[in-house]
Parts: structure tokens; sequence; C-alpha cells
């Protein structure tokens, strides 16, 4: 049954926080005077990459867990995942004492299956993409588990949205904040925190080219899927926009923008270098679109890049620098 | 005109810091469950590698410059190196208003030079590692600059010891403070700090098998220059331990271990994987000795684990991943 559409309210984010400080880290903004340099404005990360399991995808995912019922959490929850929303929904799990499955692709990086066992879930690797949903399905049925969305969900998008507060807790208001697009279940919860909370912040997506499912369903006002999805951003792969997400962008974000593999690889080596931080390709798409001119900046202005993950195999990482 | 050996006080680092907290960053301490759970210790790291330049080094630099005499600052000071020294005392000149000239070897990694240059300090490449001090004493005689030290100064010391106090003020209290051993002066100035502020804590530092200078003077009891160094550390390279620190560390150093260079990558690659944070390899000699057994930890105790920097070449970083 599909909620009703509907926006998240500032309440709603402001009632997650209490639950995720108990379960999760405030991670720093860090300045980097020379990338700032670099792009003419004054610069800072948020390095949601020291997040607990890597990336920012436990927020959503603890406060939607929260929300189930008692009946629901007592049988359990599934998702499908390649990725970061595996290890985020085992940890969420574990957290909150319910039993969590993973159906996760039989090509899926044997890290991150290992890192999902290790928080307590059940991975079971299954065939392709494509083969995911049909075997989330029938554990609905058989074992009668709850199915958690990895990014269309309200309570989710009021998650991530703690993460656009704390943007506004730590040194000047930000003018700009460039947030990575993948379903968008991010870039929805922190617009919907900064535009109720200080509407004169700007906030902007960034989409690869390659995987522009968001960029697609603004041009055509309904969430689009898009066929063939090609980007070293598996984390911003999602073929198609959520209708909850799409609805937030379309009320709360300023503007997405596209960048290619070649400027997101550009920008994780100098965030790498500069910063000391490793970003996956997903997070660094956000400096990726900063640091070449895709979109308009006011120089000297406050912006605010967000790291939204880490989780970058070792094998890709040495294609990369 | 060597200063009369002494030990640096509590009130010494102390005084240091409202000058610091001017021009630096208090860098976060991040937790490592994962990584904690391996050893079998709670463990946090203090990410200096986010500090301004990459490296703890601005610290002492700073502190150092700041006592000089008016008459000194205004004819310049001079220092030589092959890496974080170089940027940082070129960052800490910039920031004190101090026309800085920094001797490197023409083998000098080209992106530390530009970056030397680029705090708007004086880069002179000259001969190899053993042509540095005659060229600095040359230009103390013709140019009436002043020599600042790398590691072995009291002013430095004192300045590095601030990163030991800011150790009490987060979390709970260390009971092991692990820290990479170059020339000493860090380790100097955070034993420092904390044996004279909680007695409590144990300090252990760590030396390359490869460049173990503070071992065997400690074994003499003075300050010894071995002949042959060969470690992957380059930050910790240095080929003699210092008077001063020598005797701050027999004075509050519990222990000095060493680590393979093998031991250094492992580490270096956990942290990258596991906390997505670019340890340099002589900041990684931290935790080497940890991960690798090299001393004797209390199972369940706090362990901080000094991430002293993180400037590594991307060729190097290649060979390592």
């Amino acid at each position: 049954m599909k909620e009703p559409s509907r926006l998240v309210s500032l309440m709603e984010i402001e009632a997650a926080r209490p639950l995720l400080e108990s379960h999760l880290r405030r991670t720093p903004l860090v300045t980097s005077q020379q990338l700032g340099d670099m792009c003419g404005v004054r610069l800072r990360f948020k390095a949601e990459l020291l997040q607990k399991t890597g990336s920012f995808k436990p927020r959503g995912m603890l406060n939607s867990l929260h929300h189930l019922d008692d009946a629901v959490k007592q049988r359990g929850v599934v998702t499908l995942s390649a990725g970061n929303a595996a290890q985020a929904l085992a940890f969420a799990a574990a957290n909150l004492d319910i039993a969590a499955t993973v159906v996760m692709p039989q090509g899926a990086s044997r890290s991150k299956a290992a890192a999902t066992e290790g928080y307590g879930a059940r991975v079971l690797l299954h065939g392709g993409m494509h083969d995911l949903l049909p075997k989330v399905q029938q554990l609905q049925r058989d074992e009668g588990l709850t199915f958690v969305h990895p990014f269309d969900d309200l309570q989710l998008i009021a998650g991530h949205g703690t993460l656009g507060l704390e943007l506004l807790e730590h040194g000047p208001a930000p003018d700009l904040v460039i947030v990575p697009v993948g379903g968008g279940g991010l870039l929805s919860g922190v617009a919907a925190a900064l535009k109720q909370k200080r509407l004169a912040t700007r906030v902007v997506g960034v989409e690869p080219e390659g995987a522009a499912a968001m960029t697609r369903s603004l041009e055509t006002g309904k969430p689009e899927r898009i066929e063939e999805v090609q980007t070293l951003a598996d984390g911003l792969a999602a073929p198609f926009a959520g209708e909850h997400t799409l609805r937030h962008v379309q009320r709360f974000v300023d503007e997405v923008v596209l960048v290619s593999d070649e400027e997101i690889a550009a920008a994780l080596r100098l965030i790498l270098e500069r910063c000391k931080l490793l970003a996956e390709p997903a997070a660094a798409a956000s400096f990726a679109a900063l640091l070449h001119g895709k979109l308009q900046v006011t120089p000297g202005s406050e912006v605010v890049c967000v790291l939204s993950g880490g989780n970058v195999d070792r094998s890709l990482l040495m294609t990369l620098l």
C-alpha cells in the first residue's frame, strides 16, 4: 500500500533527531581553503563519509524502521541493494532489534555483502539487478517480511533531512548546498530541511550524465525510468526517480545539474589529495559540479558540498588514481 | 647557540593554545568500532591529517616562530625539509608575516615544493639530503636568516603538545595514546602534555624498523645518528634523535616500539577502507603497532592512535593499495 503523496514537514525531521543521535555520529564540516580558492568560494565539506556504515543511509533507514508497527517489526524487514543501503538497513535493524534480510545481486561486491552480514543481516545473493524485486516480493508473500524502500519513503526522507539541519548549526549559514542525487532521497530530505528552516539557502542536486533519471523526471513532470544506466558512481545508479522524491525535488530544490564520469574522478582525486578524505564517486559528484562550473556561484559565498559516503572498492580506487 | 636542556612545562603548552587556535583547526577524534573490535579495544583516531597543511607540524612551527625576537623575525627564517616541515614553516611564517626560506633536496616531490611556494615561501632546491645543512648555514651567514629546527626545539615541542591536551577534552579520557616517531617532536609534546596533565594515560611511540634512531638513542642514553635510513614512512625518516626530544621521551614516554613497512602499509589500507581517511605512512604507523600486537593492551581500554598527517603522493599511494 503506497502512502498518499505529501511533503515531509520540518517537525518530522526534527522529531527524527533524538533517535538518530543515539545511534549515529554528528559528522564534521571540514573546510578546504585550497579547493575553495580554486572555485572562488568559501568551501566546506559535510564529511558524511565518516558516518557509521560509511554513508548517510542509516539516517533514513533508522527513521523508517522506527515508524513501523510493532507487529511488522516482529516479522522482520527486507530490502534490495547492491551497495550502501544494504549495510545501512542491516545496521539500523540491528540497532532496533529487528530481523533484516537483504537481497543482493550475485555480482555484488564481496566486501559489501560481508559487511552487511557483519551487522547481523541475512544476505541472499540472487540473480542480476532485475531479479531482485521478484525475490523480495516472494519473501513478502512467503515469510511475511515488510519491504523497506531504499529511497522513496517519507520517513526515510525525514531521517535524511537531519543532515540538512546539521548544516545550519556550525559556522556560517551556507548560501549554497550541493547534494548528490541517486533516487533522490538524500536531496529530498536535505532540501526539505533547509527550505523550511532557512529559505535563503540555495539547494542544488547533482546527477551523473549516465544516470539522469531525476533530470528526465523534472522535464516530464512524472517519475521516469531510464533504460540504460552507465556511471562510475554506483551509489547514484538508481534507474528511476521516486514519486515522493520527485515531489520534494520539484518543491524544494533550486536546480539539478549533470556531471560526467571524468569530472567525478577528477573531483575524487582532489578531495583525496588535498583533504585526505576518501569520497566514493557518488559523493565526489557534489564537488565535481562546483569544480567544473556546472552551476553559477556568487564569488566568496559560503558553499557546502555533501560528501555522502566513502564506500569504494580498492580495485576501483586504483583505477581512479 | 643551543638552548640549555630542560623539559617543557604544562604551562608552556597551555600558553601556546590561544595563538594556535586562531590559525589552526581543532581536528576531530574519529571512532572506529570495526578496527577497535579487531584489536579488542575502544579505538579513536586523532584525525590530525585534517589539520592545515595536512599534518601536525604547523602547531610547533607557529609556536617556535612566535617566540623569536622581533629583529630575528624581520630578517627572516630558514629550514630544511623534504616534506611536511617545509609546508608547515611556510604556512606558519605567512600567518605571522615572517619571510621564510626552505631548502629542499633536488629530488623533493614537485607537489610538496609547489605547496610550499603556494604559502609564499622561497624554495631553494639544492643537492641531496646531505647538502641541505651546508646550504642553510650559508644562508645564515650571507643573509642573516635564523634556522628553525624541524623537530628539536622546546617551543616547537610545546606547540605540538597542544594536540595532547585536545585528547583529554572530548569523550572518555584515553588509557593509551600511540604516536609516530620521526625526530620525536610530536611524541615529546604529546607525552609532556599528557603526563603532566593526566599521569594515568600511557604514551607509546612507534618507529619504523628502518629508521629507529630513537630506539637506539634510548638504548645508549644519548642522541644517536643512524647511517642508513630505509622506510616507506618518509615522515619518520629522520636519521637522528634530538637532544631535547630524547630527554622528553626518556622522561614522559612509557615505551617505543618498532613496525615494519609491510605492517605500515596494511594499516594504511585498513584506515582508508574502513575509516575513509587518507593517512600517510608515517601516520599509519601508530595504528600498525596496535594492529600487529607490538604493545600490550588492556582489553576494552580506551585507545587513541594519532594520525599525524595525510600527505602522500598519488604515485606512492597507488603502489600501496
